[in-house]
């Protein structure tokens, strides 16, 4: 950033902000890079769109969305009190670290920051940078695993939230649920469990909220934007205890959805058998594109999402090359230039179209 | 909040959240209360939103609502870099307050924070809070016009943030633009005029971004709330010089606003004549409104916003009985138990039925 900022704070002079996956204006790109799912949203959703009065539009919203929190606690089998809607689930992950991490200020000796696994979301390291609280980044094993002491050293360092996505992005593995309830227990802090990919997954991480498992601590974030095909929306919610809920309502903006998208969003979760069929669609494609691509010699661990991490072979075109060269055919996938990524790429499973044109574009390079 | 927080920090323990006006699910009620538009938004914007598309609601949006901003950049006369567009205004408060203000964490002799006029939106000292950077409050005179000394103050305290509602809320006192480029001029850190009610004034602040005053410390909000009759899909932006509003990016969601709002919003400022329709109704209301209300015993000062703050008669029935009195009748109106608007109303001007429905209200009641 060239422009000079003589206002902004010291932690906001330094940020690098984050980068979003390329958003091309040409329609005809097929876009493998940002986890949309590339089958369309419930008709459903976009008849609540078109049925939306001038009224609605006029007034102030519902502030905390009722309406929606009352079918996403039927869906899943909780209170609307244990239900809070945000305007995509980036926003929850701001939240959390807004109610729970001490900004640091440059104190030595500081305890009170954000505990993440590495590598992840590189979002979750801007908004710690953001809020000025230090981050505890724990090295995840060669599978992608989460370590056993991971809550033991976030608890060392004092942390007070820990951000979790599962299954973990970039890789797509799965923790157990047992593993997570594990931390859960060990922690001291928040654990907010990213479930953003959920949806394609065999299992999610409900269980944990089960009231007799007593797991207050457990934050769970939902996002609309891929299961549901609504990345344009904005709309993801949290599923907590009802006393971590309401602690994020007192920081929330005071009408932080609008209508329009509470409408909608309620429609999608009503209508959710329409998205599942897309999810069974995707986890099919996954199978038999992990298995073409394992063909080629780009190996993927085994991944419960809507996307696929490959590792490229040595000696042939590197990860970047590659996806230089696909971006020349119209293709677009995500290159991570950091530590452990460097000779991967992550491809979003597409349609059967989309995967089999990423493929001969593949062989093409070959 | 009866609930135990055990993880949050300890000013969002502390933290009273903001009250949002009443919003009555019972449309048969007259919202006098929270300064909605009265009139319909123009038919455009329905258009625009039934017009949107199930492959633009399955995408991410354009992260910056590229096309919005240049709508708006060709309304104001201002670059495209020099826009920001929010989730409603009143994201634009809470990123001005995360990028320009300092938290305290408790150390004495801080110097960084906030600096509000009193009284004032409420919300302004909700958004401190949970930043946890302190707030320098200067009264307002007694004609709500803000002290000549109100900068060196602020300079003094070491304030980074000033905020300024003009036309001033509760009172609807708008202040002349050569009075706020005098402070702008003196305060040393950045001062936001939010320009909430400015399409209900005989002028706006857009002089103070000509580039040759080079007043790049000045940041004004605008919203579609009120002047475009658009509560219900928040929407606002940020007008200022290119190094203060690329700050606010840093510290931006990543896709803050959705596709939806964005095309919606555009629409609305390409079709603003139909909305300055209603601004010239509102203000013809206004007017007779206060007459009305002068008859009555009511004293207003002069508003330049789309409501009247109400001074009730001594003797008569109080303040809070009167709002009691009227909600009775299904009338809602809103009063603030804080000092200096104890014995005052703030009544939003509603189209002329409704106005005619408060006035007969008051006489019932009187």
């Amino acid at each position: 950033m060239a422009l000079r900022m003589p206002w902004a704070r010291d932690n906001i002079k330094r940020l690098r902000p984050y980068t979003p996956g390329e958003q091309p204006g040409d329609g005809a790109v097929i876009k493998l890079n940002t986890n949309e799912n590339p089958y369309p949203p419930a008709a459903a959703v976009l008849e609540a769109i078109r049925a939306v009065t001038p009224d609605s539009l006029r007034r102030y919203p519902p502030p905390r969305a009722d309406a929606f929190r009352q079918v996403a606690a039927k869906v899943h089998g909780v209170t609307a009190e244990q239900v809070i809607a945000t305007n995509g689930g980036d926003e929850l992950l701001r939240m959390a670290v807004t109610a729970f991490c001490d900004p640091a200020h440059g104190a030595a000796n500081f305890a009170g920051g954000l505990g993440v696994a590495e590598p992840s979301y590189s979002l979750y390291d801007v908004l710690a940078a953001i809020h000025d609280t230090p981050v505890v980044r724990i090295a995840l094993e060669a599978d992608w695993s989460i370590p056993a002491d991971f809550a033991a050293r976030l608890n060392h360092a004092g942390c007070r939230l820990a951000l979790l996505v599962n299954p973990h992005a970039p890789s797509g593995v799965a923790t157990p649920v047992a593993h997570l309830e594990r931390i859960a227990r060990e922690f001291r802090g928040v654990l907010l469990i990213d479930e953003a990919y959920v949806d394609f997954a065999d299992a999610d991480v409900l269980p944990l909220l089960d009231p007799a498992r007593k797991l207050t601590n457990v934050l769970l974030l939902r996002t609309l934007s891929k299961g549901y095909s609504l990345a344009g929306l904005r709309f993801g919610y949290g599923l907590g205890s009802a006393p971590l809920i309401a602690t994020l309502h007192k920081v929330r903006d005071s009408y932080n959805t609008d209508i329009v998208a509470q409408t909608a969003a309620a429609a999608a979760l009503r209508h959710r058998t329409e998205a599942q069929q897309t999810w069974h669609a995707v986890v099919a494609e996954r199978a038999r594109l992990a298995a073409e691509l394992h063909q080629r010699g780009l190996a993927t661990p085994p991944s419960q999402s809507n996307f696929l991490l490959a590792t490229c072979p040595r000696g042939r075109p590197s990860a970047p090359m590659i996806y230089e060269a696909l971006k020349a055919r119209g293709i677009l996938v995500r290159y991570f230039d950091q530590d452990r990524l460097r000779d991967k790429l992550r491809i979003t499973v597409g349609s059967p179209p989309q995967n089999d044109a990423l493929l001969a574009a593949l062989d093409a390079v070959d």
